[in-house]
């Protein structure tokens, strides 16, 4: 005798096995599992759900809403991605590293590809604006040993909380990006201004869901790298303030423990007096280990 | 000790719970419930699935996509509902029915309000074109007893698969739709045409996922009732023909058992002589049970 699903009939009980079912003459193998796992778990929400048909329908404008609002400078469903969780889950999963290692976060959608290779030391910010900051460290492998010729691409926010090409006209051109690289030592020193929190774009869908759910729509301070090195793996992460209000909430997930680096304050005249700095500045050393490929 | 994921902290074992955490000062309650559902079991997925960034990103355009189709006579979502089983498993929890009574199915985007209200018998075909078919039966309550005053909303697509509303101009408006009242007996009895098999739009993305999946976009020929009568439930439905070749198929799992029946050719002169048709025809005899309030 052959069952029903087989024969495509659908109960409540049999619903996402019917499904699958029919997806079987598919030769992608992994489009028809990635499907049918996606099917599996979002049939077994809506049994634990028994949502009304109102709240289904509710769902399904919450959707085209946020797709409505997704255009060639706005991307809703990564936002919604990000505020669920899903983005640093991926992330997460495909950079898996050893003890050690420094770890990974979101790129985030201010990263821009073709920012200028500067001497080590820089100051890259352009416009003198906000509380002076300078980062160092080294860049290691899990060894200890130093890389020799790393590149490092870093980018921040103002001391406002906008990027560069958010303010295109009022900020100049690749403010607050730079390329380095490391010499034989491995370390790296670069000038910036020491970052503020900022909010995701809240006025579209994704936004009011978060003020529904009475969630806030900050990510706190911080700022980005991407580091590579010929024979390591890549490294996308942040650099966050530990004593950002938002630190314990960022409204994507995106901080780690091993993230956080002290933003420490010097401003005893004596600790800057002969420095590049003629005032106080904010001093934020970390260490990065990249893991050979 | 405080856990990690109280501070917010987010690792690939507690991601879902760090998320959840995030969202306990909703105060709808009902809303908390439904996204921290979602959560856990969309993380589960991407868990299961284990996307790569590119994968993840080609989920996110295809959402983006989806919404994009939509407009004001398109839902694409919905059409993703409905074909990865979504639709009839939100019906099926909404619509559980005592043993004996019928059953219910999706209400598709073809309804229209104001149908007129035929005397039993008419025939709901206003341009002639398709083979005859007779439609008869009574609405009984669970107990056996005709429902006196029960209305029943038909609508049918022509035969070659198009709903008056898909074909204004073409069509006579409200061209297969009527609706009917029962008497003291509980009898319906009304003359349309047989159905045919037809697709779903099958141009954006959607019919696009379902040629990938190897699936076809056809609905097996239908035709759709909404009854309702004074303290009873009211029942969304269709009745199917079961020598459809898409019967074991439809694209959007709307069949089930108890909705087929039979579509018998009545071609003998002596059947369909005195009768009001002059020619072969299709009778359909089915009776639907509803239940009470």
């Amino acid at each position: 005798m052959i069952a029903d699903h087989e024969k495509g009939y659908f109960t409540e009980e049999t619903s996402a096995e019917v499904v699958s079912a029919r997806n079987n003459s598919c030769d992608n193998v992994r489009l028809r599992n990635c499907v049918n796992i996606l099917v599996k778990h979002i049939h077994a929400a809506v049994k634990e759900m028994e949502p009304t048909q109102d709240e289904w329908l509710k769902a399904i404008m919450f959707l085209t809403e946020t797709g409505h609002t997704c255009n060639d400078w706005r991307q809703e469903f990564i936002l919604l991605s990000d505020t669920m969780g899903v983005s640093m889950l991926v992330d997460a999963i495909n950079n898996r590293k050893p003890t050690g290692a420094s770890e990974s976060t979101v790129l985030g959608p201010f990263h821009v590809a073709d920012a200028p290779e500067l001497p080590m030391g820089s100051n890259i910010c352009l416009d003198g604006k906000g509380e002076p900051m300078m980062v160092r460290g080294r860049i290691l492998d899990t060894s200890g040993k130093p890389i020799s010729g790393a590149k490092i691409d870093v980018w921040q926010a103002n001391d406002e909380g906008f990027y560069d090409v958010q303010q295109k006209g009022i900020q100049p051109d690749f403010n607050l990006r730079g390329v380095f690289r490391t010499g034989e030592d491995g370390s790296y020193c670069f000038r910036g201004v020491k970052p503020k929190f900022y909010p995701i774009p809240d006025d579209g869908p994704v936004g009011k869901l978060l003020g529904a759910l009475g969630r806030h729509p900050y990510r706190p301070a911080h700022f980005h790298y991407i580091l590579q090195a010929e024979g390591f793996e890549m490294l996308i992460t942040h650099i966050f303030d530990p004593d950002d209000p938002y630190i314990n909430s960022d409204a994507v997930f995106g901080v780690k423990k091993s993230l956080m680096a002290k933003f420490q304050l010097v401003d005893a005249p004596e600790q800057f007096a002969g420095s590049s700095f003629d005032e106080p500045f904010y001093l934020v050393e970390h260490d990065f280990v990249l893991v050979k490929e």
